[in-house]
């Protein structure tokens, strides 16, 4: 069959530009196809690397896609300082705070079940936590450290794949409309304009616009989960403000700040399913006045940026990954939710075995992206 | 002596425009100069024409002038119809809330201060209140009425005199960096560029750039209160949240809001004197805590815009307007503070007044720019 390309990528978020450079690397000719690069949920990111202190409930099975990904993430990077784009890795500690009684049992009992999974979490006293970050707040009453947690700035890491991508493949700044069949064989992807590119394998991996492509073999139950996030500027009298993530649980409402080296801050993040894209006034209201029960100085913090995005959830929460059964050449990666930064090495790698015939991960059938459909 | 023009405005914001337009309107030639015009504290006002609710201790004085401007309005904005841009102008009169037994004292006094000046504030059961604005916070206790209270979308209007000015004056985009003098006379402006513009009269109404401007006969003592202010958007469900401005001292501390025919509603405003001109954290959590007292449903609006101005401030926050004796071909109009959109009208009229040799009206010797000066 004559194609294009070797690889179509639909979507160039940060998985959708990680799986097309990891394509790349490997010596594949790749085409990534977005109208607007990284201007999704991958600009309003935090780019926690932190599979201890991002570990939920019921989300002990992401583990292992979790670390794995986090520790690939140093070579993953180191293949793209030749970009000259620095993309703010940097190796930040979490510090999580609790508040009332609530907050305290529900951080211990998290506490548990990492330490179930060999994660290092440690209860520090205040005390301790203070002499790490001597601007907590005085009404945090229980402390924890994740000293594995690291950070990267996802604005400058999808810069860097974008300056990769675009000098060593190929990107087409249009919308996609569907993907192409040969029965069971997927060909290629459909433009707005109508034309076709021919691929020898198709990703998709364009988060919650999945779900309106044509002629995928199934249905994509994705849904928005908007969240409002911050950027704060710490003036100069008072850096650095921060040298660890702080993140806690303010009377029950989960708030993060994450300190960049530019002095600036990230807060946030709410999660809304109201079907609302625009910034939730009462959204940053809560982030403002629970960052403050973190950190009080944050009253007096420049608020310089103010934005809303949607995550891509799914039914559990976790990805679509992987091929879909009986349909051939096609690879979904999207659902990421609340940790498209964190897994890109990973989803970026199992999508390139699965596509040059490798075999995926164990425990890969888990994320199936057709699991939800009946029969 | 030859002159490029008639009278020459340093500074095109709402003043300086107010300025221009009236002396065009009257058959001058005109030449505004402003690198960016309407784009200082013009484009963060809210643009309340509020000489009732806007009274302040210790600035009766001002009531004769914001009287004067308020009644002024009317006229001056039909005679900018023909430009085609409507201005915003709302008969929305002002609801005042009080929470605690602080705000209900201190907005009895003022509305005994108020009465004295028989301006119309009269005190309404929250019932009353309530049949007007549905969306009252709980926590009110107390709440007056100013019927004559009104609004101005002030970047609607500084959008109708800029199309006036340049339609039937000039307006020069540059800096200018001072003025030029014969003796006790000004002659003109220079720029940035070491030009001069000659000109008959000329004002400087260029907000706290004027302190900046070489060649003044005095010192203009001013200083920047930076204001934070938001916009809302109303969700269309909600709509129409008020029909009047709702302000209100929420223990202690002063919010007001202003809803838009747009469906947009102004929310504003700190004071701060802090030296930041970057939008505050602590300012703009504030302004959201004690607006969703006012109105609860603040929450469930959508935050379009978040900025900070800098209001040109003097040592008794009232302007400094007309001219400095033993300096002619001068007038300065500046400090307005508060009330630069509520006083365009009248510092337009005073101005014009003075530079066609007419005098100025009855006390306005209390806002001679000069009068901190010593001996």
């Amino acid at each position: 069959m004559e194609t294009d390309v070797d690889v179509a990528v639909v979507g160039g978020g940060i998985i959708g530009l990680g799986i097309a450079w990891e394509a790349i690397r490997r010596g594949h000719t790749v085409t990534v196809i977005d109208p607007d690069p990284a201007a999704g949920a991958t600009h309003a990111a935090a780019g926690m690397i932190a599979p201890a202190s991002e570990l939920h409930y019921r989300e002990e099975h992401l583990l292992r896609l979790t670390l794995d990904s986090a520790a690939r993430y140093p070579e993953f990077l180191a293949s793209l300082t030749w970009t000259g784009i620095d993309p703010g890795f940097r190796r930040t500690g979490t510090i999580v705070l609790g508040f009332d009684g609530a907050d305290r049992q529900a951080l211990a009992d998290l506490q548990a079940v990492q330490a179930r999974n060999s994660l290092v979490v440690e209860q520090v006293s205040l005390r301790e936590a203070r002499r790490s970050e001597p601007m907590i707040g005085p009404a945090a009453t229980a402390a924890f450290r994740a000293p594995e947690d690291h950070q990267v700035d996802p604005r400058k890491l999808a810069a860097a794949l974008l300056a990769a991508v675009t000098s060593r493949g190929t990107l087409v700044r249009a919308a996609a409309t569907g993907v192409e069949r040969d029965g069971s064989h997927v060909t290629g992807v459909r433009l707005a304009d109508g034309s076709v590119l021919r691929a020898g394998s198709t990703t998709i991996a364009n988060g919650l616009a999945a779900a309106g492509l044509a002629g995928l073999p199934c249905r994509l139950p994705l849904r928005p989960v908007y969240g409002d996030i911050l950027r704060l500027r710490v003036p100069e009298a008072l850096q650095p403000l921060l040298t660890h993530t702080v993140r806690g649980l303010v009377r029950g409402h989960p708030v993060y700040m994450v300190p960049r080296t530019d002095g600036t801050v990230v807060l946030g993040a709410t999660m809304r399913e109201d079907g609302s894209n625009a910034v939730s006034a009462g959204g940053v209201y809560q982030l403002l006045r629970d960052a403050q029960q973190l950190i009080p100085a944050v009253s007096e913090l420049e608020l310089v940026e103010v934005l809303c995005r949607a995550r891509p959830g799914t039914p559990d929460n976790a990805p679509l990954l992987g091929q879909v059964e009986g349909c051939d050449r096609l690879l979904i990666a999207t659902g990421f939710f609340r940790h498209g930064v964190l897994l890109t090495p990973t989803a970026a790698a199992v999508c390139v075995d699965l596509l040059e015939g490798k075999p995926g991960p164990p425990g890969l059938e888990r994320y199936t992206p057709n699991r939800f459909e009946e029969g």
